[in-house]
């Protein structure tokens, strides 16, 4: 299965002093990609609000930078998807990469800017509590199910 | 050793919609930690450029979420120290906590809101290579080496 | 004539703490929507670099602020056009509205969130020295002039 | 009488790719230059809550820069006084600066970076509607109130 490809523009003020894509900002266009994937992912019978309203919580990042990323006009594509579900959360790993315009472009392989792994846990904002994951999101999850992040490695 | 204790001030700016400090902000506040830490820790013989100008990128990062921090007027107190030190890079690790006043006020153990790693590659920016360590950037480090970050867990 | 359209996509973090745009996100989408137009406004003979890059400088900033933005998936659209030309800068008035589809959807006038202007300076990054407008810049800025920006009020 | 002096601390971050403090960014100082004016400057007997979370909405800003800023670990001062006092709302004014041990180490006048001004309306966020100057509210800004913003020129 392919995975979802969410399409993040840059900013210009993405750009720190070396005139790179910052490092922080990267962990940025992820937040982004979450979003635009959690609106498609996830059914929302009672209308309007996603999983992000009700909502979840951000527990831990792992990021790994491949290459340098520069400003161009053209958004990245973060290929983003479900890599661990469990009883009151779950992972979502990423690809930072170019969208099929770009890479038939260059004619070759994918860059790939950075790998990251992100670990959400459920939260009731109501309550103030952590939650358990409600069936219907656990299905939602399951059919975005890939395997782990491909880092290169992990240390210790 | 106690580690290098920087000093950060919170914006107003950065909570987010659930009105708690930002989970990515929390890398922003990182990095101005090495940018004070980085400061004291090099000699700086030929004058005014730090290790950063020279300088040094970003490979990696990893960061724990513990508790959710409110906005404050009073800065965090982020503890950074070495925990790797290698060739051509190293990597520093990071507790964010609360400085002694606020402590001192709760009257109890330090409050951990995160718990994060970062590797850091060293790069020629004249030349746009790696490059590695000197002797004097080497001993540098040493004087400030610490243990592994203390991630609850590294999973898988 | 109809003003140049530049359309920005909201990010997620755009929110504050009150859960609505924040007010000077909107200084940094006008950014973006200026690096969007200079691209299309600018000949470049020489390839590959724009005004931006050459480039200007921002001396002056005035912004109204008509409705509170909440944060959607669909971007913004900025009109900017150029509302005057000196010999050494140029201004640029925008508007912060809906695009076309959700103008239709709500099949009234278009909501206007922001009224801006921004002074600029030209500026020669090479010699740091301010600079005189070319007569090519100045034919592609007099291509985008337009009325000066609909502020409700100049006061005093 | 000397206007309020709020002292905010710049981040690395705050530099674009021209390697200059942002012009968007220092909107962000201002911003956090009234948190931190605004607990001084109102009384509180009600407790915790201050003007900004009573609260505040930006409705215009103007700016205009005079210098560049670099990245220094110093902060910069921010003066900031009370320059209209209306029925449902005030505007604050404010002058960018050094602080005192730097304008001291140069020996001269002050360097003055930016000169702004901000409207500000008050609003009752619970009711979601916009709301009168309480007695108290205008005895608090009487005590700040000066001079207009010294603009070099308010054009048009």
């Amino acid at each position: 299965m392919e995975p979802y490809a969410a399409h993040v523009s840059l900013r210009w003020s993405d750009m720190d002093a070396y005139a790179h894509i910052n490092n922080v900002q990267f962990l940025r266009l992820l937040e982004d990609a979450r979003v635009i994937a959690f609106r498609d992912w996830f059914d929302n019978p009672h209308g309007g609000r996603s999983l992000l309203d009700e909502g979840v919580l951000v527990s831990r990042h792992e990021i790994e930078y491949r290459r340098p990323l520069g400003f161009r006009h053209e958004p990245v594509e973060i290929r983003i998807w479900v890599s661990r579900i469990g009883g009151a959360g779950f992972d979502v790993a990423y690809i930072v990469t170019d969208p099929q315009p770009l890479r038939d472009a260059v004619g070759g392989d994918a860059t790939i800017y950075a790998v990251a792994e992100t670990e959400l846990a459920l939260y009731d904002f109501t309550a103030s509590t952590p939650r358990r994951m409600r069936p219907s999101e656990r299905s939602s999850l399951e059919r975005q199910l890939g395997v782990v992040a491909p880092f290169r490695r992990r240390r210790r």
